[in-house]
């Protein structure tokens, strides 16, 4: 049994020091520089959380709160929160990613090859920088669980915003093939047709037949989010070998991945992706200081 | 000596419930509501933290920041403003007060009396609707010490916007008469012919001779702000029966209050003028549900 008079003294030395967390949580004050998240519906974004909780833990004296602008109000915004001294940047989603290409000053190649912005830094003199993480995130997402793309053959299902972004996320990763299946082949190909362009190296296919013949099935289609959608790919054709990812966020567990899971497959579910960007976003807007 | 178990026991769930509030601090989610102080410079406001705590205290889902905005940007910000969804309202500060009366789409009888606004409210449309309630502050910040300034006799220093403003705050207020004393004549004489205007039965002088015949001494001006500023008032003429007032926040006491505190005069400092303030700003701008 050990002396109540030793128990007490660090008991109450912990006390005190959590006394003082609670008595001097982050304060946003004059100093405070300002982030936001522009979207439309706004209520279900997670960002604030995930976004205040990183500067927390480095100790920024920076803060992001959600703006909820539909797509007319947007310009008007845009020029207003250029002129924000304090302002640091933004986070554009849904339905706001592909407006951004052309209401910054200046957009990263990525943001350029992929056509869509998610992240804007506001310079000191008001410029927009955007630029487009998904991609980088579906790939760091990956890598922080151990697996590197690189060398891979990877199955793509979709030709939209999502699995453009993600089949130039791989391409710069260095995949060694990748195949484009989408319901309407004409997006296919216009996907196919910008990727060679950058990536002139990479071995592209839109002949989806044969799925076994790749290591990598990815999901950047709609498909699995209502339990009523077509399956993305032949469910039979998917062997254990297979790493199955899947970029939708609602349900976390698609059928996609329920059917791969039970196969034995690795599978990758679409938040880490998103997880994952949170601190290439706040890199991007300048969050941390740059000395 | 109490046995080390129960002291263990006790301490234990003490710094459990402490790990609880550090873990569930208030969080900034996408359904929070937020608003914002609009002021160049910024970094010396008080409103970010006085304002939080007021909704902390009341558990609203609301978050205040800062925006730093020059003059020449605050059209195009408020144009951005106006778009927000989930966008509240904003505190105006210098230098805004008067350039905000413009810009918004309707005002109280304050804001257009006084001639400047210092809190907005954004309504669900869009549409701003400006008040001005440094007055109503100043007041409000004396009946809160218990006295009320009604058939009160008042000598006031200067007429420019802080002035203007608590000299329409004590009229609405009730006081019999109000002296208004300013280097310059005609702008005495101009905020005596709007105080006229709107309160017809109010005894309003600007001649500023007599000093000892007033009930309450209010310093308006700038005058003190600086150690070499001329005196507002002739001090030799405050005597021990004076309520004695200042505007001025930094520094807390002014020349004029350390003369009249030595005198034995009651006193009034600055800051509990613009405290009084957050809870009428908050209620203007809509923090508080409606029903």
């Amino acid at each position: 049994m050990v002396d109540a008079g030793v128990w007490e003294e660090v008991m109450m030395s912990k006390i005190a020091e959590m006394k003082t967390k609670i008595e001097q949580p982050r304060l946003i004050t004059g100093r405070t520089r300002v982030f936001g998240i522009l979207a439309d519906p706004i209520y279900h974004v997670k960002t604030p959380q995930t976004m205040n909780a990183l500067f927390d833990s480095h100790g920024l004296d920076c803060v992001l709160v959600p703006f909820h602008i539909a797509p007319a109000g947007l310009p008007a915004l845009i020029d207003g929160l250029r002129k924000i001294q304090n302002f640091g940047g933004f986070i554009a989603t849904v339905p706001h990613k592909l407006a951004m290409l052309d209401l910054c000053d200046e957009v990263t190649d990525a943001a350029r090859h992929i056509g869509a912005v998610n992240c804007v830094r506001r310079e000191d003199d008001g410029r927009l920088v955007g630029t487009m993480l998904d991609g980088i995130g579906f790939v760091e997402a990956m890598r922080s669980r151990g697996t590197d793309p690189s060398g891979m053959r990877v199955f793509l299902v979709g030709a939209g915003g999502a699995s453009s972004a993600i089949a130039f996320g791989l391409a710069d990763a260095g995949v060694s093939h990748i195949t484009i299946s989408n319901r309407s082949a004409a997006r296919a190909l216009e996907l196919a047709a910008r990727l060679a362009a950058v990536y002139p190296a990479l071995s592209i296919s839109t002949d989806d037949r044969e799925v076994e013949r790749h290591d990598l099935i990815v999901n950047g289609s709609t498909l699995g989010m209502r339990p009523s959608d077509a399956d993305p790919v032949d469910f039979t054709r998917i062997h254990a070998k297979h790493l199955v990812a899947d970029a939708i966020m609602e349900p976390a567990m698609t059928p996609l991945l329920t059917t791969a899971l039970s196969k034995g497959c690795e599978i990758f579910l679409g938040k880490p992706m998103l997880d994952s960007q949170i601190l290439l976003m706040a890199r991007h807007m300048g969050a941390f200081p740059s000395n």
